[in-house]
């Protein structure tokens, strides 16, 4: 019995597909061309179906729920943001569907695949796809007050999407409150949480993809040839200067001493690119730029090596540790992005200026008026994105999300016909 | 002996690489600038050379094969096709090659590939290489036809290249009556006609690549940079919504009750890509580009469950099933085609009208002539590709081309030095 | 004690990253953005950081190093290699950087990457990490030299960046003078010289994605959109007919009659990119370009078979066989672009001409003039790459740099917490 009913246990999704459907059908049409060579999409499709996905395969047993989940979560949630993002911005009751628009769609998925990535082997099928939902709807109307109602910039997405993504997931852990299970009966289980030679080096595959197309993520939505240029450069700066540094400081703080541990480089190598998003676009300078990856590798590091250990003591579970390369990196943007906005004025940047700072600039902002609103709007991405993951949390541990037993964990039997 | 005449089996091609070498001395020249900022060939080039080459690595003894055979075919084919298609638009007795021919090859050589996803492990280097000769040359016959003759609409070539591809495969394995060695000593083969755990894991690599750029491969072709987004948006709509249909459907219909197939995942996420193709710079709407992507899904993953055993049974093997992934997916866009050409106006249109519908336009057909030319199109294609690969099939049966043992199926040991 | 010391290996490479940040702080800006739009960035990017990467994973217990090491030489590279290039090329004492120079600092990266695969599993990471510094300056001098000093024709890097960085590689190996071991004692290291079945598999994803955006790599400096077009279309065809032509002549030098040998086929296939490189952008014709292919296909797999245990007779090791693929068919490019500028005239290149022979041709050359300033390249190249690649080894060979013991070859083990 319990067998037939798991056979239906996706068919919600389906009824949300074809209610997608019916909404698209009612209020979508085809945005103009002007929008139609848009840059990045091609590159951040790369990252979210290829990137993230293959990332997290660092888990023995737990790759074709990876890969899979990825796809299915990013697969709706595309279809699923690109309406609540766009609702914001119908014209005659419709939404014109450009590149543009998809380049956006997908950048919101990351926040859900991040999440994902706390929750990782610990969440089932319909939970997951319970908190994407819900976390996308929320995140667009975050996305939509940082843009038109804060008037910030942020053009990588380390507030709006990292940081939402990271503490959203951290809110769904707390929430669940796993702990790692101890003592003999554990044992079955707790010998899955971990990497093979094999499943290290598909991962590695993910985190290169993102790390390579990142300067396309943090400066696809740049509105000039040299807004988007300088994205480009100080992205790449800032990704090189966080992996030389991830690498020496690997080193120092492995458990081997002198080892490099494999988790530093998949991940926080990458937090460069995160670090650097939310200022990408200004004039930071490329040796500043180096200097911000320096810094969020050594935020990285340390996260993973001192901080992730804490948070599982206390019952937070982030099997990715993406607060160490979303969550922290992504204040850390945050901050950075409310000091060079009291530093940006308009004789610095001339005619750039109104491109980044255009809203709050028309509404006669100072630099330092402008720079608390980037603090308001991290603030509020913080408590929005834990607060809604906590909730979303608490209802998904609920029978009716078919939570994982604990020997059920990072196991991809429970979900798949295996060879 | 037979030991020392195997080193110069694959000395024919060499021939033929030098036969090919002086077609383009004496034929073609560099073509002008026009085309030289084509959009999608790198990705289309990606999915031809990473996409299928991983897509075919799901066997566990027979990657080095895939991967081998996919580069080898598509590198001969590439060549040939590109003099193939040329040969009925040359000036001067010259073929001006530009970037445009080179996606246009590259296109070309899906139809060999999906051919030898069909018959993926048994069929020998050599009868490999002499069925893309054929295919590619009858290949090119055939979308010269639709093109001049017919003069039909098809961007993503889900007739002129899906369909044929596998129907052409379909011919071969039907000449080929290989059933499925039963009793005692079939042992030792069969055991290699499935997946291993890290096996599935590079096998969705290729997928996931090919799923990625599907959008730049259906709108390569598109004249304008609106046709091109249209092309874009309904693909990527329904890409995602076949993806999330398959998930959903397989758990349903699966030998183990809620559990995923990865044969489904890996393959009938990518209908919506065949099943939107011919349509897809049409203006269908994005709701119904997600209603076609449904019907993708639905189509393959029933397919993949219920067709493909029959046609097993009666001795027609497919191996990656490219009856459910291109034959079936394709001959339902073909339809698709033949139904929005039927409702498609100079009104509805406008100037974009005359891009897609040119040649027939020009022609003073009505749009329900328009539809029965998409017809034919694809029933020709069927017979065609059909046929000739039934033909093709009958001659590579015969010992000159080496055809495998059974002992030999799905063995990369026949071909490759092998740690 | 050594354990606590081995913590702080790479403290020097730290203390490089800062002091290149200081560099850049002082001496970099942003340039304009009339390159912003630079083709082939992405491509070469994920040549670099994926290509090279997976290629080098061949080896069964070296796998995270490839990739590991690729990363960090190629992170620690692009920065410093911007720098030494633009160091010549500076406005006012500042370097202004644009998408092209990162370009340029990725495409330089390229030719540590090849001294690496020269020296995989045989060198430490701090040899290696010397050594790119030291490799990369010289190596911007030489090309240098060539651009403004020799003013040769070089579009895709085969004398500047591939001939290079393979001598560079050679000459560190015979100043190591590593020797295999043999007898009983070597037993243990000897095995962990080659591959598994995956290993070769992620190897080949190395190998496809260089081939895929080889075109990419040979055009992006390109001036016109005329000659990008022909430098793909020259290293499209060249490489295909450098694929068919590895693959028949490795089933007939195999050791074992007829059978393929993965080393040929991840490598050989792509010597069609390098011999065609130093001439992609002239119009050689297409036809032309395929016969270039084929003799680099037999240049690199006779290599492979005949040249390479030779060297290892003499004490040169060369674990990817780097001499094959980068270094004959760089030479064989090199001698090409003499022969092919000395058959150049104004009269065939129209303005072109004055493109890709601009500083030769302003400076009165005749053809043949600026044919032996090709050779007088080449040879520069081969000097100072040998030359400088020997010193370089002889210092890193110091115990200062920590050299491998002999049990500690191609192993993980000594850089990393393996599970």
């Amino acid at each position: 019995m319990v067998d037939k009913m798991s056979r239906y246990r996706y068919a919600p999704l389906l009824v949300f597909q074809i209610f997608l459907m019916i909404l698209y059908i009612l209020f979508t049409t085809y945005g103009g061309a002007e929008e139609a060579n848009i840059k990045g999409f091609e590159d951040t499709h790369v990252m979210i179906f290829i990137g993230f996905a293959y990332l997290m395969t660092f888990l023995k047993k737990y790759c074709y729920s990876a890969l899979g989940y990825n796809w299915f979560l990013a697969a709706l949630v595309i279809q699923w943001a690109l309406l609540c993002q766009s609702f914001f911005h119908m014209k005659d009751n419709m939404i014109h569907i450009t590149k543009k628009s998809l380049l956006e769609a997908d950048i919101m998925s990351a926040t859900v695949l991040i999440t994902f990535g706390a929750l990782l082997g610990l969440a089932s099928g319909t939970q997951l796809l319970f908190i994407a939902i819900i976390e996308t709807a929320v995140g667009c109307i975050n996305l939509y007050l940082m843009e038109s109602v804060y008037k910030v910039t942020d053009i990588g997405g380390s507030i709006g999407i990292h940081t939402y993504g990271a503490y959203f997931g951290l809110g769904v852990s707390t929430a669940f409150r796993l702990r790692k299970p101890t003592g003999p009966d554990a044992a079955g289980t707790e010998r899955l949480d971990g990497p093979t030679y094999i499943s290290d080096i598909t991962a590695m595959l993910g985190s290169i993809f993102l790390w390579i197309f990142w300067p396309s993520f943090n400066s696809g939505l740049a509105q000039t040839d040299a807004e988007a240029q300088r994205a480009v450069v100080n992205t790449y700066l800032s990704l090189a200067a966080a992996t030389v540094t991830t690498f020496v400081l690997s080193a120092m703080v492995s458990h081997k001493p002198g080892k490099l541990d494999m988790v530093h480089i998949q991940n926080s190598t990458l937090a460069g690119g995160v670090g650097v998003g939310a200022v990408a676009n200004l004039f930071i300078g490329p040796g500043v730029a180096i200097a911000i990856g320096i810094g969020a590798g050594v935020i990285s590091v340390l996260g993973y090596r001192f901080v992730t250990p804490l948070l599982e003591k206390i019952g937070i579970q982030d099997t990715c540790g993406v607060h160490n390369l979303h969550g922290a990196p992504g204040v850390y943007s945050g901050l950075l992005s409310a000091l060079f906005a009291a530093i940006a004025t308009v004789d610095t940047y001339g005619s750039e200026y109104s491109n980044i700072f255009s809203a709050g600039a028309a509404d006669g902002r100072s630099s330092s008026m402008q720079a608390a609103y980037q603090l308001a709007a991290l603030a509020t991405t913080l408590v929005l994105s834990f607060g809604t993951g906590f909730i979303s949390g608490l209802i998904a541990k609920t029978k009716l999300f078919a939570p994982l037993e604990v020997h059920q964990r990072y196991d991809d039997e429970v979900n798949w016909e295996l060879p």
